[in-house]
């Protein structure tokens, strides 16, 4: 049997054109002689649709689409994700379905078991799941069509009670369908592989696994779709970070040494961040950016990467200094958008800032300079960036890294805004890594904005080290605590000095009240900030 | 068996705090004579913990603390709520607990069956599910522990597919004990009783009832505990909004007759917002307040309340006059800072706003006036209001109404800057409601203020009807949307215009960019911006 395996992209609420996306890849599939063609989860609603899955509206929708599709299904068989109501008097309302369409119509629609509610995972909030257990006969082949998790409820402490294949392998099947939406971040290549690998290999069958790719506001998909022997090797793996239309014959052996490499961290890193900086703006219907560039490393980083999104035609930097920046900032930045042929401006803050100095004066009389004055720079900066980005349409890119959010080592409503937080997953020690990666085919960010120290240039003279530690060790404390979930007395007991781990952990619980209002961060770890990560804004835990 | 009810306020993550309330109470409760002492769902960590439940050492300080409570369990029992470690080899690593201690020691470990994961509620992202059913017997009386959600598996069309009291019933209980976490709305009272009610008819039981106060963040926690008798009256009603320690005895009858009534709605939303601000400010170890007073009706509700809950002397106003501001405006709000006697600036950002039309000037050239320059004007006022805050250690208090929130007119960065949004869950309509409310015993708000016609003041003789529809009709169509999730057809079938309709849920979903940067909103109605309401940013639906 040739199956069709659709790695697609889809756009959430918009049926018309996901409806459509799905049609031409059905007929195109048949057209090349599939009997089965393979859709991610959720596909026909875009992945994650959350709350919107309350309204009928959205529901009746979803339907719609499916019985569109059934119509194309007459020398094909599908196999599509999308929610269908519960049928049953008790439990949630929906469940999240694999449909499978042929001759014309539906003819089963499985359910999905494992909710996976973690992370940024909410799914138990709208689904019920299934307790019902059968394979699917076709073309004489019996398919066991799970849905993305339903794989995942392995290991020595499965955070799941009961286990789909345990139940569906009762059934005979010949073969594993796994429709996902699985999002991507640097260690999920390794992670997934795993999983599908120790499916095939415990039930000795394979495996076929199709997932979305394309950016939904902070969540990258990857793809990553492939086929699985039930020996456990990758025999055919789709392309990561782009639309592909795969196939796979189950009678035909293909050679596991042409296979795709996983892409390294950094490579992937980079794929996601340009992928998710495009997606960002197409399906929000923008063209251009806008970014603050400080002559520092984060800011020359985003915009390396806008350029490569958007093009270079489409960024605008604008280069603001006061009084306590350095010539090398406004020089440094000035040559990088001269290297990569991007439109700069160069507005000075000096007449805002004596404006709020002045209009400020009969209040703050004679008080010392303070975080108060470091944070109107900021602000001022923000405010021309959205005055910019209101009257010529731009979205503004944030510039913050993740070792700053941490730690709180931004201004709230300064460099803080923006409509997207590319690098915002990146601890700084990242930062320089990609940094130095985006120079290795060429040099697009000067040399010296790679090896100066960072500086936040708020006051005379100031550097990142004067108020945080070296970053090479802040970044591990930050990684322990926020991607490894590890307790202070653990992270201590590895070396790290007494105070400097509670000075940081208590740095990163009182700044929750900032992140909160922080622009979405382009997901790439395990643990970003955002809806991934929920923690009290009110709290009294390691402060 | 004399009970002892304790209503009480605690931190979440404050565990030596926490632990010395509840042993403090456990104290009064048996030298009063109390056998049984019952606390809220989860006292011990403060609920909700969030993600703060992750890390061990966050559940060894609630085991650490229950063993600390468990010494002064000799002459009383005490049923209190804090996580316990799944002790199964599979699920999840964590159940909601309510513990049973007497004698010095845990006796019993009754875990949560019905998580709610739905709006503000994530349970099942931490917790693993009950299966086990049992009551304890204790002084002769056989006691059903259930844990909140655990009554609410009721109704024609229940969300969960078992219901906790259906088991339990089996092994003869004499009593229900709830033990809770519910978030106040003004809704809440009404449908909080029917389900308790419901429950002791149901069975034939009395329930005894046992919430938490005070606010965490954007919940607010009325109380409301109480006892109802297996009638279904309600024989015993704790103050809403007040730590109590309440006593029932199960040998005597209380008088029904003496019960307090549930507050009215605006009634109870004021208390709710008081107490928000309150214990906002007090829970961060602050006192001070700003705020940005413009002349209308939303910041001048905001002051009033601020100034009911932290004190006159503890709140500043700032009042930004622009070149479009009226006389009144200024007027009205010098005159409300008189007759509450709290302390305001008159700030002029003239200057500010002329620095950065002539910084702009080279860019913006005779492009004409628009939303960037209006925009301008509250991103400035927002910038002099946190030069403030960071100067003398307030919170900007932000003044947003649900009803600008929701089809995004304000500015961000702008006026919708804050550390804590007082009314950003009130409509237009409510905040007037709430405005005549708080003069009824005595005029704090100038009557100018609550009748002239709302105004942005950004441009030359604006209102807000210039772009909105009347709020009348706005705020009906946005609580069919948004409380109660109706589909736009619905709408529109009850009698709405149809464009007004569309544009106005177009509104509303291409907004949720803002919503997502907004501070927390104190939470007053069944449905807020925020945690409970999940809603893509980059989608097409409705759009």
């Amino acid at each position: 049997m040739k199956i069709a395996l659709a790695q697609l992209n889809f756009h959430i609420g918009n049926f018309s054109q996901n409806t459509k996306k799905i049609i031409d890849y059905v007929q195109k599939a048949s057209s090349e002689g599939a009997e089965l063609i393979v859709f991610p989860e959720l596909a026909v609603s875009g992945y994650p649709p959350r709350d919107f899955l309350a309204f009928d509206d959205f529901i009746q929708k979803c339907e719609r689409s499916i019985m569109e599709i059934a119509e194309y299904s007459y020398d094909i068989a599908v196999v599509v994700g999308a929610p269908v109501k519960n049928s049953k008097p008790k439990g949630k309302r929906l469940s999240n379905a694999a449909w499978f369409l042929n001759k014309g119509s539906v003819q089963h629609i499985i359910k999905k078991t494992l909710l996976p509610t973690y992370d940024i995972f909410d799914e138990y909030r709208y689904f019920e799941p299934n307790q019902d257990f059968y394979v699917i006969n076709y073309q004489g082949q019996n398919l066991a069509i799970t849905i993305c998790e339903d794989l995942w409820g392995l290991g020595d402490n499965p955070i799941y009670a009961i286990n789909p294949m345990d139940q569906l392998i009762e059934h005979n099947p010949d073969l594993i369908i796994n429709i996902a939406a699985s999002p991507y971040d640097h260690q999920q290549f390794k992670t997934r592989y795993n999983i599908l690998k120790t499916n095939a290999q415990s039930y000795n069958l394979p495996v076929i696994y199709v997932n979305h790719i394309g950016a939904q506001t902070e969540l990258i998909f990857d793809g990553g779709s492939c086929v699985i022997d039930k020996l456990g090797k990758t025999i055919k793996q789709l392309p990561f970070f782009e639309e592909t239309l795969g196939f796979f014959d189950t009678e035909t052996k293909e050679n596991p040494a042409k296979v795709i490499p996983f892409p390294d961290k950094i490579k992937s890193i980079h794929q996601a961040l340009v992928l998710g900086i495009q997606n960002y703006f197409k399906k929000l219907g923008f063209k251009k950016a806008i970014l603050g560039l400080s002559g520092g490393i984060d800011s020359a980083v985003t915009l390396a990467l806008a350029v490569e999104a958007l093009g270079a035609e489409n960024v605008t930097s604008l280069i603001m200094p006061s009084a306590f920046s350095s010539d090398h900032s406004v020089d440094d930045a000035i040559q990088m958008c001269q290297i990569i042929n991007a439109e700069y401006n160069i507005v000075s803050i000096e007449d805002i800032h004596n404006a709020y100095s002045d209009t400020l004066k009969p209040y703050f009389k004679e008080l010392p300079f303070d975080i108060a004055e470091e944070n109107i720079q900021a602000r001022a900066r923000a405010v021309l960036l959205m005055a910019f980005s209101n009257k010529f349409g731009h979205i503004l890119l944030n510039t913050s890294n993740k070792s700053e959010a941490a730690v709180g080592y931004g201004t709230l409503y300064g460099d803080m805004c923006g409509g997207l937080s590319v690098i915002g997953d990146l601890y700084k020690t990242e930062v320089y890594e990609l940094g130095r990666f985006l120079n290795e085919k060429q040099e697009v960010i000067p040399k010296n904005i790679i090896s100066k120290p960072p500086s936040a240039e708020l006051r005379p003279d100031q550097k990142d080290s004067d108020s945080l530690p070296d970053y090479a060790v802040l970044d591990r404390i930050l990684f322990k605590y926020i991607e490894q979930q590890e307790d202070p007395a653990n992270i201590i007991k590895e070396g790290f000095d007494k105070n400097l781990v509670q000075k940081t952990l208590r740095l990163v619980n009182i700044s929750e009240h900032k992140r909160y209002q922080a622009p979405p961060v382009l997901r790439v770890s395990p643990k970003a900030f955002g809806m991934g990560r929920r923690i009290p804004i009110v709290a009294k835990y390691l402060q």
